[in-house]
């Protein structure tokens, strides 16, 4: 439900305007010196500001409340917490009767018996990624390898020198657009992953789907891949490390890291809530009625989103090597 | 590791060439009268036999030794067992000394210390989706709804009346191709998927890169969406069904399905056994050098994966279903 | 680790003396109207005051942060939280060196590499209990059926009447001494757990045995039916309801609940921390040496553990019962 | 369910008449020799055969089917199954509709929908326990200390050289007594059972617990202890390793292993299965009336357990050993 992991386990909880979001992170080796400079600027890198994302912007104050004794790791689960604080409730009043397309208002409706907090999402906003950005810079602090994201694609545009403008029309039609995400590692040591359910690339599709707004997922070359060949595709080994010529695997063969840098592409479909309007189902009326959605919402999510799915894939590596210690200290013993 | 699933829990052993391959599922509900002949077909349909699938061909005879009694599931695990037969381990032997490009050899050589099963790639064949399939077809015993798969593109082909003649030039060549398969389901109720790291795209992500070969998932129009605005990737809610004019969300809002089809798509790359010769690193030469690989591969595996995806769908439905349930159980009470 | 339950899932963390312990409730239904009276009460129940018990006293006011809107569950996990307000600290700081006896001092310091919180006793404290109590108390808002805790013996005492007395006895000689504590339900319908390994009286046992100080639990008669021969010790079937003339069986056949009522016995050790000297090993001494323990310490920590007990059973039973529903649900369908 | 442990988990299926029972190991680290007369030994010591055990002799004979290769284990579960042969099954027909007392008849009827098998006890025979003591088996090969278990009291019976002369009086009376039965491991490093959920002693009671007829457990001087003060029940460190003078506390401290031998004392309750007629509730009377037990059943099936509980115990040590040794492996690092 709400728990991740096995090793590097993180139970997260919230929602958008009740009075905390927070995340659990259980399995942090003991004695990592902890320096919560990281986080902040992790959570920094996740704010709006920037033109074509949300006016709503929080001071992501978070708070360490247990699992850390004189400035390390104890061994014990460490509990971040960010209080909400910016929050306006009163946007949202009118929804409850017009499910908002491409949004979770009805299925959450409907699955939690009118019992859902609906005010700004609830549970399915983005805000509860703060959260998950928290766990994966607590990852970092004892990942061996580095991660990166680039936003390559948004809507129709791949040169990303002309963000500012493109999203400033689409932010004027009142509409909204998508992103394309990619994820780069270091080359990861060959063994993380779990066949046959806990491969490392199922697992890093797992993770991206969790969060919000996600609608695609490729390992290396992935769909692009389709018209080549198998003597294209395959990417020849040429030492002993694992290292490949190409890497149209993505650094994952056989669902285990294969010696080269992990890379992943994520696709996050264009904001919901848009100003323009829309026709659909008002149940009051019991028939389709036009919807403009207020509020302060993103134009681009995806503009935000890279943080959340650089420190979301450091959570499922944290998990992953933590595993593969495993089989590395028996076989030492 | 082996196990998938909650509440209809899989757990899955074997090795491609020792005794057997087997599943245990634990979950089923009693009570439910089992049709051996379900199985049966389905894994007929995984059978290789059309042109550009391998010519090791197995009975796939499965034995039910437990949970079944008098026709009916127990409630205790259901046990299905499929013996290794036509097995000729020979073709493998001197894989040991050069990794195959695109496959698990180095991977597996390197996690499990060189004490893997090397024969016929071992844990990481094909092979074990035999059992994989088995579960599904449990699993569509008691589903209320049906699955269907469709093979969209093979390669550069789109049009599948010409599959043979396609395959049969790559098979020529001694090369192999990749192929798209889209899954459809029926209309899903409102409230499958558990948030927020149990949600339906992303357990149904999860269990598809589970399954070997694959390297991209979308839900719904996935990347070919990164074009739309919000205003047309939207799908605008026609009824209080939650039913949706468009359904480019795939059938799943905020991981929760939402009264649509559930629509994904399926990445999967091109065999990586080949005929024709790859320049790879061998270990005894420590140099790169050519590989031909013989033995008795599909030039398309994406021809016979449809069931295989299909049923794996199915047990990740069958999962939520019983998730669900809970809540409906509940509120009923 | 820190997280229990399938169904009704908990997260518990914190540390004696570091800013706050609290807890993560997966799996509230929702729509249930809290009342924080009812979570009062049971932290109250917890709390010191009466002869034989700490003089520390914290005023365990807790904070819901999420998964309540409206006075009802939302669906969402509940966050309870709980600050440490009255620490005092320095009383612990001798214990580094010399690890008491009984405690997790010196277990805790080598599996954590020294990096645990000894304050307090850090998370060994039973100040975590606090936390479990809170579950428990959310679990009770939903179960249909309640339970009773009985101390029924103190040390050598079995008239709880003189209990006073007899405590402040033991607290002249400043020593510790354990309690017997009986639990009960009413009559459980047929049918709570989930055999192989998830039998209620299973679930049951783990969870008494993560409480700190508990050293034996006994389902219905237990050690003491050791002389009992078979035809005295099976209970007897008495109508269509399961109901039995005797409850030898303490309400668990098969590891399902039979339809009596569920009674456990749990021996809960004397306090480890004492003012009599102790002679034990010293570290920097590298030798045995007298110790005494100052601080605030229990005489008889199991006059205040019958309501942990109780709702840490309440927990149990929580998951115990959604996974039932699941079962009434699909045969209902 | 069916699954149990995190890093060796183990997945037991089968009942009493069907075809087989067995059990999946998952997590047996790669490389591990095996040595099947291991196992042999173990399923010997769990048969029939001695005075008071029945007349049900099966051979016991398993098979691995996968997981092991080159007499290795590869990394894959290992797969064991034991065939059902020696079954006859007419003699439970009666047992349909008079619910035998102390059984699982009645509750598995209810809660399976009667669908459950009822031949033989089905998933609640004894018979199950064979596939346990399989993965204990298993365990043993790698772990690094041994456990020894003893049977200290049947009945009213302490001298065990008398059992033989004992159990065929019980045995006259067509009844059956109990037994408790000891388990003493080496003295355990420092550092096995993960708090606060995954304790040691909790583990161990949850396994002790799973196995059938297992009505109390202690752990060290348990409820005896209750007499004691803490300045007596207390274990004095004598040395920097945790070795203490006494072991009351059973070799577990804060749930952790504290250096010395753990000790565990389980009650097994008197066979329910007897000749004596006992006045039992008959659905088809809907009325008590008289019921005598034919079948091949134990006088004293605590003659046979303590193997079992020795290899169970074994499940849950390889589980903790395997979790500890990622600690050691991150600080080595």
């Amino acid at each position: 439900m709400n728990t991740y992991g096995t090793h590097f386990k993180i139970t997260l909880y919230g929602e958008s305007h009740q009075k905390a979001i927070g995340i659990v992170v259980d399995g942090m080796p003991p004695g990592i010196r902890i320096d919560e400079r990281i986080i902040q600027a992790d959570l920094r890198k996740r704010k709006p500001g920037k033109i074509g994302t949300t006016t709503r912007i929080e001071d992501d104050d978070f708070i360490i409340t247990s699992g850390v004794f004189s400035g390390h790791t104890t061994g014990s689960p460490v509990h971040i917490m960010i209080e909400n604080k910016n929050v306006r409730s009163k946007d949202y009043d009118n929804l409850t009767a017009q499910p908002r397309p491409g949004h979770a208002d009805l299925t959450a409706k409907v699955k939690y018996g009118g019992f859902h907090d609906y005010r700004g999402g609830g549970r399915f906003s983005g805000r509860l990624t703060a959260a998950l950005v928290c766990a994966g810079s607590l990852a970092k602090h004892f990942l061996p390898y580095t991660i990166r994201h680039e936003l390559i694609q948004v809507g129709t545009l791949k040169d990303m020198d002309k963000l500012d403008d493109y999203l400033e029309t689409i932010s004027k039609e009142g509409d909204s657009v998508g992103g394309i995400i990619r994820l780069t590692t270091d080359p990861l040591p060959i063994g993380l992953g779990e066949p046959f359910f806990e491969k490392l690339d199922a697992e890093v599709a797992k993770m991206m789907f969790s969060i919000p707004a996600v609608k695609g997922v490729e390992i290396g070359t992935g769909f692009s891949g389709i018209t080549m060949k198998g003597s294209d595709f395959n990417d020849p080994i040429t030492d002993a490390s694992g290292k490949t010529g190409s890497n149209h695997s993505g650094g994952v063969s056989g669902g285990i890291s294969n010696g080269n840098p992990l890379t992943v592409k994520v696709m996050i479909k264009p904001t919901s809530s848009i100003k323009k309007a829309q026709v659909t189902y008002h149940e009051k009326k019991d028939a389709p009625s036009p919807l403009k959605i207020e509020g302060r919402h993103d134009v681009c999510i995806a503009r935000r989103a890279g943080i959340v799915l650089e420190n979301a894939l450091a959570v499922v590596l944290a998990d992953a090597h933590l595993a593969n210690l495993r089989y590395k200290a028996f076989s030492e013993q």
